[in-house]
């Protein structure tokens, strides 16, 4: 029996809305599905380098470890954390990937029926379901179409009840950055009490011709910008998506606001070791961009000589679409069949858009030949 | 800079009321402060048997895929976690250790305003700190001064919108355990619609001569209660507290809701391959019962001849008070500075009451020689 019953009655509103969650396949069910040998997963943003060595090896070393409670309020890591970007540790929540510290903001921050939040649409699906969860409205503008960001149009929708603007720069999925000039009148023009929220998950991967990181990053201006917050993740550069570490840097009453609620275990021991070691893996960090870079002047190029539009990118994925590509689930779908896995972005209101992330040299290439006979008009 | 700001007015009232969050001290701390040698920690429940070395295996074995997410709805870790107890996969939810699915229910299934959620005094921690954020009214009534259940007094203060009655048994701090049959009356007698939520995390230490967890446990009768739903953990006799694997076995309407907001990768990828481990480690699994049961008895043996009363314990702690003992945080103290941690019980309106985690015999040993110094009268 499955169990059903009759609590439906009691199920919050909000949360009746939610559609029934379908769950993802593993890389072994389509291996098995289509009978490949091998496939590519581009379809997450993950380090195309693997699990930093380091950090494997400080899992390895903590096996043993794994029955002990992790320390409550991650001290050493928020020190680790505060020390690498220079910042007071009194700004730094832990949590349990950068969702939980979105959603923390928005229980925290929010109140149900009374203020909103303001994004750019499409925008990180994190941002529509927390806010739909917590019963906060969410305000969107469209990006351009080019997916330049409006920040007057985001500034119409902000109001006295606004309690929080969502940024991600480089946005997710378009790969754009917001210069930080842009974000900090934006941060300026908001009405007190409103916070900035720059999501910086993807911020590692700022092009070096434009300055890489240190140009774009919010953290070294945060003490003139009393109203800007920062969330960051360990599930791209630092290459620990299976380990689930995120953080947020934020006016330090808030942080301590998010700790007061935060469940006190939800980030790892495993989690707790493995972030001290990667925050200060340089040498890992450095090669993770290297290959990034390279990866993604590969594609441009390659996805251009397709016949491809492809939107410059900041990011560890490239958005793109074809004009011969009206349904890219289709495309997908073909992908999938030579064991080539990208994500479709229908879920954000862009069917005609695929994202890649990119991947090796060699990942990069397969994918490339594999698109060459998906798209449409190709001869298969 | 501290980074403070001004946003405490748009803070939520009810996260307002929370205390400040203070850090927990490692046992690394805790050895440097007292200049120890050794550190026992018997506080937190843990494993005395430490982590599974077949646990351990497998982390070692999946840090190299620590950079990839784990799989949205943890399918074979839902598969595994379903046969093991012989369940539809359906009520199955999965959790950042047992705490998520605790929130989730607070939020899912209570209206703020609305609803009550009705529980004993004391109570796990967790049911006060998400009641009080999600703003759910909880209702309590003291457990007896033996710690035995009036489920009585409970009911009476069920109503109409009372959402979820929670019962943890064995019981934390006491160790006591209810039986199956109070419990089930207990469910048949609430409203339609209210919930009983049963939390297991000690199910698995109900002495032997009790029936063990087969006659304790509720999982093999929810089909005939509907309106019971069932909470464990992967952090005691599965000694995973530091990866943070819980679930729920839940009416499986409610389970669909619950999966539907849960953030989708709040289960790490090495929770979801340890669990699916640890879940069929059956000799470990036995083990740990056996040196929890023997240790249970030596600490009875050893606390009742130092004149200590003693709860008789189905969980793998044991709850104490002593006559002369009306400040347990002094003897607590003593024992700090000898490098034994155990768990004072003031946060749980326990001041004259410690809490002794089961640890090897060993362990054991010293803790007992080390209260023997502590207790009041005793000579240093």
């Amino acid at each position: 029996m499955s169990g059903t019953s009759s609590f439906t009655p009691y199920i919050s509103p909000v949360v009746r809305q939610f559609e029934p969650y379908v769950a993802g396949r593993s890389i072994a069910e389509i291996k098995e599905a289509f009978g490949l040998e091998r496939v590519i997963k581009l379809a997450s943003n993950e380090n195309p380098l693997g699990c930093s060595p380091r950090v494997q090896e400080v899992l390895r070393e903590q096996a043993a470890l794994a029955f002990r409670y992790p320390q409550a309020g991650n001290p050493r890591l928020v020190q680790a954390i505060a020390a690498h970007h220079g910042v007071d540790p009194a700004r730094v929540i832990t949590s349990d990937g950068s969702d939980e510290v979105i959603d923390l903001l928005f229980r925290v921050c929010a109140r149900p029926g009374v203020h909103n939040v303001v994004a750019f649409k499409p925008c990180f699906g994190i941002y529509t379901t927390q806010a739909r969860f917590a019963g906060v409205e969410l305000r969107q503008t469209p990006l351009n179409p080019d997916f330049t960001m409006d920040f007057d149009a985001l500034l119409r929708l902000v109001d006295k009840n606004t309690a929080m603007v969502f940024v991600t720069s480089p946005d997710n999925p378009s790969g754009r950055a917001a210069s930080r000039e842009s974000l900090a009148r934006l941060a300026g023009a908001l009405p007190e009490h409103c916070m900035l929220v720059v999501d910086e998950a993807y911020i590692d991967f700022v092009r070096a011709e434009r300055g890489g990181e240190a140009a774009f990053t919010m953290i070294p201006v945060l003490d003139e910008h009393p109203n800007v917050a920062v969330v960051r993740t360990f599930s791209k550069s630092r290459s620990m998506a299976g380990v689930r570490l995120g953080y947020g840097i934020l006016p330090g009453d808030l942080a301590s606001y998010l700790w007061r609620v935060r469940l006190p275990f939800s980030v790892s021991l495993l989690a707790e070791e493995a972030g001290i070691v990667a925050i200060n893996d340089d040498a890992f960090h450095a090669e993770t961009l290297r290959v990034v870079e390279e990866g993604r002047r590969q594609l441009e190029a390659g996805l251009t000589a397709l016949g491809c539009t492809v939107t410059p990118s900041d990011a560890n994925f490239i958005c793109f679409s074809h004009p011969a590509m009206n349904d890219a689930a289709a495309v997908n779908d073909k992908l999938l069949r030579q064991g080539v896995i990208v994500r479709g972005l229908a879920s954000y209101g862009l069917p005609d858009h695929i994202r890649v992330s990119v991947g090796t040299a060699e990942e990069n290439s397969l994918f490339l030949d594999a698109l060459a006979g998906a798209l449409p008009g190709a001869q298969a």
